[in-house]
């Protein structure tokens, strides 16, 4: 297809899928004159795709472009692919307090939760569970935290058990999945949160 | 307390502080002097809040003031004082597509979630899961979608269970555990995806 009917497929304006074609974000159509080039599925896919990280995952494009590399080159395991996907989605030089680095660390061990040693996301939880305790709430092994974990857990195989065999689809949908479905999390707590409340304080 | 020993308490360097005073996210202090003032333990628990919803919760400083005004008054019940604290967190104006829209109503009616027919949330959650078909992820009653819906209302029973009676507290207990912990449930979704990936797809 033409560049025009790509715009039509995907609903995105000749000019972006330009800039997009000159940011090296989508990969060249096949050039049939030189003016023009011809476009096929895996272009309209991969402007769904930018558009999906991009408007809906609040992703920056420069990180839509480290998560595309990354998907440009699938690792075979379906679990050095995870990995792949998850680094492409962690902000890069996270640091926190080592004390709550320790903490962060010794909470999954506690889980039995089979983390790498140099887990950037350790740091990063270490930092979240931080900015709770200087906010003023409490963090400790009891009540929140862990049935926080227990949720991710359940959340998890959900997650996991829908992971295609595919190495690229995997990616693919772990990728997006995860940007994705964060938000649609959160809105989700706060829906159970009203519910439950209405419940238990709501006067009759 | 004077300014410096303000900023000394809350990490806060002085012209920060002084932009939320002129920006009226910080209560004035007591006028000692026509160029002095004397600051609490009000000043700093308020900045610390600040510092919490920008820094770690990523909310702009006019959601900030939003916020802040939405705690400066708070609802006597708890059940209408979560409505205020969420209204003050969820993006104004949100519209979907019709059909996810009904879609979104549809499916919390079937979890048989009491929630209030105008409650923007609705459209949020049509969005984000229309913007998730979009990607390719497909979105009906079944497994992750369901999957979800059990983990927000564990969640949601944990943050309910420790809110405390006194509303002002309350309020800012919700606020800033729903915007801080957010993260931190995303955090722990990816170390608990690496743990089951570990376990379920790890070559052995």
């Amino acid at each position: 297809m033409r560049i025009s009917q790509l715009s039509d497929a995907t609903g995105v304006p000749v000019p972006t899928l330009k800039f997009y074609l000159r940011e090296g974000l989508l990969h060249p159509g096949e050039q049939t004159s030189r003016t023009q080039a011809r476009y096929d599925e895996s272009h309209a896919e991969r402007v769904r795709l930018i558009r999906a990280l991009s408007e809906a995952g609040g992703l920056s494009l420069a990180r839509v472009r480290q998560v595309l590399d990354a998907l440009g080159d699938p690792p075979s395991s379906r679990h050095h692919l995870l990995g792949a996907a998850q680094d492409a989605l962690t902000p890069d030089g996270t640091t926190c307090d080592p004390e709550w680095s320790a903490f962060a660390r010794g909470f999954v061990d506690r889980r039995g939760w089979q983390i790498r040693d140099d887990e950037p996301l350790i740091d990063l939880l270490g930092g979240q569970l931080h900015a709770l305790a200087e906010a003023g709430i409490e963090v400790d092994d009891g009540a929140p935290l862990m049935a926080w974990a227990d949720a991710a857990e359940s959340i998890a195989d959900a997650d996991l058990s829908t992971v295609p065999d595919d190495p690229a689809a995997a990616l693919r949908q772990v990728v997006v999945g995860t940007v994705l479905t964060d938000p649609v999390l959160a809105t989700l707590r706060r829906l159970a949160q009203q519910h439950r409340s209405a419940t238990l304080f709501e006067e009759k």
